[in-house]
């Protein structure tokens, strides 16, 4: 899973994303949990504008059940990031997302990962399909 | 010192800052501390970046010994917030920062506050003058 | 407001809370904004578990409408933080809360502040009394 | 690597993490990312603690380059949070660490995980053996 040839051309849509300060720990680069809120934003974003996902009153919901992480390079702050992502499986109710991380004006990877959304009804949460809207605006990002 | 009466004309610099999925609380609004991240960002974004800080090396570091936010208005994922910044009161050893949080595309401020550096040596954390770059970077934030 | 003269005799009621490696920033002492974070937890915890609120369901829910800190002295992971609560005003849809975060085994205060929640109705988010089981569960935090 | 059957018995050290209120997202939930701060934490209590690892001055420092995890259940604030650890492999300069997250009094795991720590120089940061001290904290850990 580790693979550090990935370039920008391999993600199909990106989103800047400013570093904050506190995104960095003591060592002085950005602590590995901070990417996961990166993978979460990159992601939720696009479902919300593009998928028109209503995160307040949407039927269905989406449930994180496994992430991972790669880390090639550190980050630092003041940087900008800029959050690479494809689709790499479209399931019936599950998608899982692949992000690729690279500090602004850079092509070499930072790093590099996956998440599995579940869709579940908002009331008892249980598997259902992925709504039309989210599957057609993932579409064009399954890589081949 | 609420004062829902600022505008964008009363701040001199901007930084624009992502919001994060994870930003917001149960509650489906950014969360009140996550206001002091954008504080601490839009801020030592500057003075790394215009005043030359190297948070790494630099003899003088800066500590924050007092904060205060008010919030007029919720903010929500995935807006982007545009962080407005200026100096209240620049000191010997000490500068008061002034910080307004409006949502992209609008002029209605969401939140404002304040927070004050004292600067100190890395060594034994005593305070000591704002250095020189730093002084002279912040000079044109001052509001009258 | 600034009050370094404040000790564990001034709180009435105490959460301890892990701190957590990334709570620190790059000079290796807890963020500011992370303060906010230990409030807003020994607050919550304490009208949720003895306040019987309903952070899902109940017809009122509380924002944060001002914060604010004063930084005495830094503290370091991994201490646990001893969070000290009174309430310094109790109005009739409003609550000041008073904090205070000791390192464990430190009488000497580290840092202080408050902040103030406003009940507003879940639905509209306009003002509403304070719930009775709230009331009735932080009227022995009232400092005198 | 979801393996929902592990328990309590298979970790060998446990350190308690208090939730708190912004854990949680807008869904009402501990968020994905969090798990990852509860991971490096209980890490690195040990290692500092039990380990002597003096993060500001050692010779070593520990990057990670890979995590992951499995969310099994929901977890909610205000609930503490148990988190098991155990060594997985113990290597030259790197240590594969496994960490399981159980609600306070529930045996059912909720989520698990791993991550790599890469002992590195702090100067340079080119692979380094494991600090003895380190090596001999975490021998205890190692599951067979």
């Amino acid at each position: 899973m580790p693979d550090s040839s990935l370039t920008r051309a391999d993600y199909a849509h990106f989103l800047p994303i400013q570093t904050r300060w506190n995104d960095m720990d003591k060592y002085g680069h950005v602590n590995n949990m901070i990417y996961y809120g990166y993978f979460d934003t990159v992601v939720t974003d696009y479902i919300v504008r593009i998928g028109e996902l209503d995160t307040s009153e949407s039927p269905a919901v989406a449930l994180v059940v496994e992430s991972h992480c790669n880390y090639e390079r550190p980050i630092s702050f003041p940087t900008i990031v800029d959050c690479g992502l494809r689709v790499g499986r479209l399931g019936n109710s599950s998608i899982r997302y692949e992000i690729g991380v690279f500090a602004h004006g850079e092509d070499t990877i930072a790093a590099h990962g996956h998440f599995v959304h579940v869709f579940v009804t908002r009331e008892d949460r249980r598997p259902t399909p992925i709504p039309k809207a989210i599957r057609a605006a993932v579409m064009p990002l399954v890589c081949l």
